[in-house]
C-alpha cells in the first residue's frame, strides 16, 4: 500500500473549495495513509462513504484522527472527547478521490521505453508513456496516453487522448470469422477493419479487442473495460460503457451509452444492448436488451424487482 | 479500415475462372474498399451474401457501383438505370475472400525480430515470421508460420506449417494438476508432456494452451481457436475444430473433427465430444456429447429444435 | 514428451526409503519414459493409481515391464509369466511424483534475462529466474522464484519464496472501481493497494491479479491458481486455495483455506467463501458460502448428494 506523510493543512488548502466546515483542531496534524475500514489507524485520513446508513457510528468508532464526512455526521460529544477532526464536504467520496489523485498517485512519466517496438509509420502524440516490451504497429496514438508494459497494438488502430491501457492487453488482433466448408474445413474471412478508441478510456490487463472485419470496432469516450475481457469484431461500445472483467462480447454487438455489464457475461453475435442497461454477472445474453432494463441469468431475462 | 485503389479490370482478370457473367459496363471503373453494409459508398466493391433472402432488394439499395452477386440477382431496370455493374459468380462470399486475400491483406514478411528470445536448440522452418518480444523455447516450428509479437512458446512444443499465432498466446505452459494432501496442502503433479500443433491452425490472442501431463496436448490440422481460450492438459482437438473465444476446456478433453464450440463454454475434465457437434455459448458441459448433436445450457443438455 | 534413459537400480536406490518390496528381477533393466495409460510401452515406468478399483487388472494389462504399485496388487502368476517387475510402495502417486521431479523435470536455472525490465528499486532475492521480456516494477521478490517470460509485475507487489509465475501473468495491475456520475460518466477510484503473495504458490499463464484498492490483495502460502484467472482487488485467498482455470473472483472476495474453486466460476464482490469449500465449474456465486460445503449452478446453491 502506498503511504506518504502529508501535513493536514496542505490537504485543507487543496480542498478549500469543497470544504464547508472544520470541526476540531487540525493544527500540526498529519496523515500518512488512506486505508480501508479494516486497516485504519491513528494517521489514516478516513472518509465516511455517504452511501452508508450508520455514518455517525462509523465515524465514532474509527481509529483515525481525521475524517472526511458529509454534513449528516454530527461533531458529537464522543467525537469531541476523542479529539477527532471532521472535514465536512458535500461528497466525501469525490473529495477523497481528488486528494488521492493529487497526493498519492504517481502516473508513469511520458517516455517510450527503448525495448518497445514502434512501427516506423506509427504516429504518437504528446506526453505518452509506452512501457517496456510493447508492440505498437502502424497506428495512431493521441496525447496523454499511458500504455503499460507488454501491450500489443496491431496495425489499423486509432487511439484518442487520456487513455490507460494495461499490461498484456492486445488491440486490433485479427477477428476470427469462419466459414465451415462442405468437407468440414474452415475458411477464415480476411479481416480489414481496425479499432477506434476514443478518449478517457481504461483498457484492462490481458483484455483482447478484435479488429473489425470490414468496418471498424469502436470504443467511444469514457468506456472502462476491466481485465480479461474479449471485445469482438465490429463491436460498438458507446460512451461510458462499463465492463467489470472477464466478460465476452461476440461479434457485431452494440452497447448503448452508460450501460454496465458485470463480470463473466457473454453476449451473442449481433445483439443490441440499449442505453443505461445493466447486465448481471455470469449472464448469457442471447437477445437484444431494451434501454433502461436489467437482465440476468442463463439465458438472460429481464430482472424485475420483487 | 484498409482501403486501396484497384482498377476493376484487374479484379475481373483475377477472378476470370469464377466469373460467369458481367452486367453493365466495367470500363474505367475502380474500387477502393470492401465495406460492410453500413459503410458502403460509391467506390465500394460490394458483395451480396448468398445466404440473404432479399438479395435483389439489397443489390438495388446498395450505394456501391460494383457488386459481386450470384445468378439469382437480376440485372433489373432499376440497376440498369443506376448504371450498376454486376459481377456474377457462383459463390460471392468465397470470391470476395479470394479478392481480399489477393489485393488487400498484407501478411508480415518472414523475419525473426531481434528482440525475440529464441532457444539455441529451437528448430525453425522456412518463411517464418516471429514478432518482437516473443519467447521461443526448445521446440520445433515448421514452415510458413506467423507468430505475432509477445507470444510465448515453452519447451516441448511441435508446430507444423501455415499456422497463425496471435499476440499474447502462451503455448505449452505447464498444466496444473494438484493432489490435495491430508493436511490440506497441495502437491503439483510434475508435467512432462508437450504440445503438438498441426497445420493451418489459428491460435487467438492471449489464448493459453497447457502442456500435456505425461503424454501430449494435441491440436490437429485446421483447428481455429479464437482469443482468450484455455485449452487444458492432454486435450486432443481433432481436425477442423472451431472454438469461438473465451472458452475453457479442462484436462483430457477430446473434441471430434468438424465440431464447433461457441464462446464462454466450459467443458469438464475427461469429457469426450464427438464429431460434428455444436456446443452453444455459455454452456457448462459435464458429460460426453455424442457426434452430430447440439448441446446448450448449464448444465448442458441436448438441444432439440422445437 | 520428455524421455530419458534411467537405470532401474538408480531409481530403486533413490526411493529406498519408500520401497517395501520388489517382485521380479530388476537387474539390468532401464526405463525411459513415464507415460499415461494410453502411451505405455516396454520401457515405461508405469504406476498404478491407488484410487483405481481394478488395480490388479490394470497391472496385468500394462505394456510396461516395471510398475510402481501399492501392496494391494499381487505378483500373480500372470505377472510372473510376463516377467514384470513390481516396486511396492505405500503411495505410488507420491513416489512417482518424487521420481519425476528428481530425474525428469528441469527447472530454469537462476538467471535474470537481459531483456527483462527490472525497476532500479526492485529487491530480488537469491536463486531467482526471471525470463525474457518480463516487467518487474518497484517490488520485492523473495528467494527461489521462477518467473517465466513476459510476466508483468507492477509496483507495490511483495512476493515470498518458492513461487512459480507463468508467462503472461500480470500482477498488481490497477483494479478498476468506478463511480457512475449523474451525467453517466464514470470516475475511477484511484488504487493505492498492492499485492502480497506468500510462498509455494503457482500463478498460471495470463492470469490477472488486481492491486488492492486502499489495502492489499493477499494470496497466502500454498495457493495454486491456474491460467486465465482474474483475481480482483482486495481478494484474500487463504492458504492452499486451489483455482483450476478461467475463474473470476470480483473485488473483496475472501476464500478460506483449503478450498477448491473449479473452472469458469465467477464470484460476486464481497462474497465470503469458507474453508474446505468446493465450488463446481461454471458456477455463479452470489452469496457467502459456509465452510465445508459444495456449491454449484447459476446462481450457485448448496449441492446435496442424492
Amino acid at each position: 500500500m502506498i503511504t506518504k506523510r502529508l501535513e493536514l493543512k496542505d490537504i485543507i488548502r487543496y480542498i478549500s473549495n469543497e470544504l464547508k466546515q472544520i470541526y476540531g483542531s487540525p493544527d500540526k496534524l498529519f496523515v500518512d495513509n488512506i486505508a480501508d475500514a479494516a486497516n485504519t489507524n491513528d494517521n489514516t485520513l478516513d472518509w465516511i462513504n455517504p452511501a452508508k446508513v450508520n455514518k455517525q457510528e462509523i465515524a465514532e468508532s474509527s481509529k483515525a484522527k481525521v475524517m472526511l464526512v458529509d454534513s449528516s455526521v454530527v461533531f458529537s460529544k464522543e467525537l469531541q472527547t476523542l479529539k477527532k477532526v471532521l472535514l465536512v464536504v458535500d461528497d466525501p467520496k469525490s473529495t477523497i478521490i481528488k486528494i488521492i489523485n493529487r497526493f498519492f498517485v504517481e502516473n508513469p512519466k511520458a517516455h517510450i521505453d527503448k525495448s518497445a517496438f514502434i512501427h516506423p509509420n506509427a504516429i504518437i502524440g504528446e506526453n505518452v508513456y509506452i512501457g517496456p516490451n510493447c508492440y505498437i504497429g502502424d497506428c495512431v496514438i493521441g496525447d496523454n496516453n499511458i500504455i503499460h508494459s507488454n501491450v500489443c497494438i496491431y496495425d489499423r488502430t486509432k487511439i484518442g487522448n487520456n487513455n490507460v491501457i494495461h499490461s498484456g492487453a492486445i488491440i486490433c488482433v485479427d477477428g476470427l470469422g469462419c466459414i465451415r466448408n462442405v468437407d468440414g474445413s474452415l475458411t477464415e474471412f480476411p479481416q480489414l477493419g481496425g479499432v477506434i478508441i476514443g478518449n478517457n478510456t481504461y483498457i484492462g490487463g490481458n483484455t483482447h479487442i478484435a479488429s473489425g472485419s470490414l468496418s471498424d470496432t469502436i470504443i467511444d469516450n469514457g468506456c472502462k473495460i476491466n481485465g480479461m475481457c474479449f471485445i469482438g469484431s465490429n463491436n460498438h461500445l458507446c460512451e461510458n460503457v462499463w465492463i467489470t472483467g472477464s466478460t465476452m462480447l461476440a461479434g457485431s454487438v452494440t452497447v448503448g451509452k452508460n450501460s454496465t455489464i458485470f463480470s463473466k457475461v457473454v453476449v451473442r453475435d449481433w445483439c443490441q444492448i440499449g442505453e443505461n442497461v445493466t447486465i448481471g454477472m455470469g449472464s448469457v445474453v442471447t437477445k437484444n436488451v431494451p434501454s433502461g432494463e436489467t437482465w440476468v441469468g442463463n439465458p438472460a431475462k429481464k430482472y424485475e424487482k420483487q
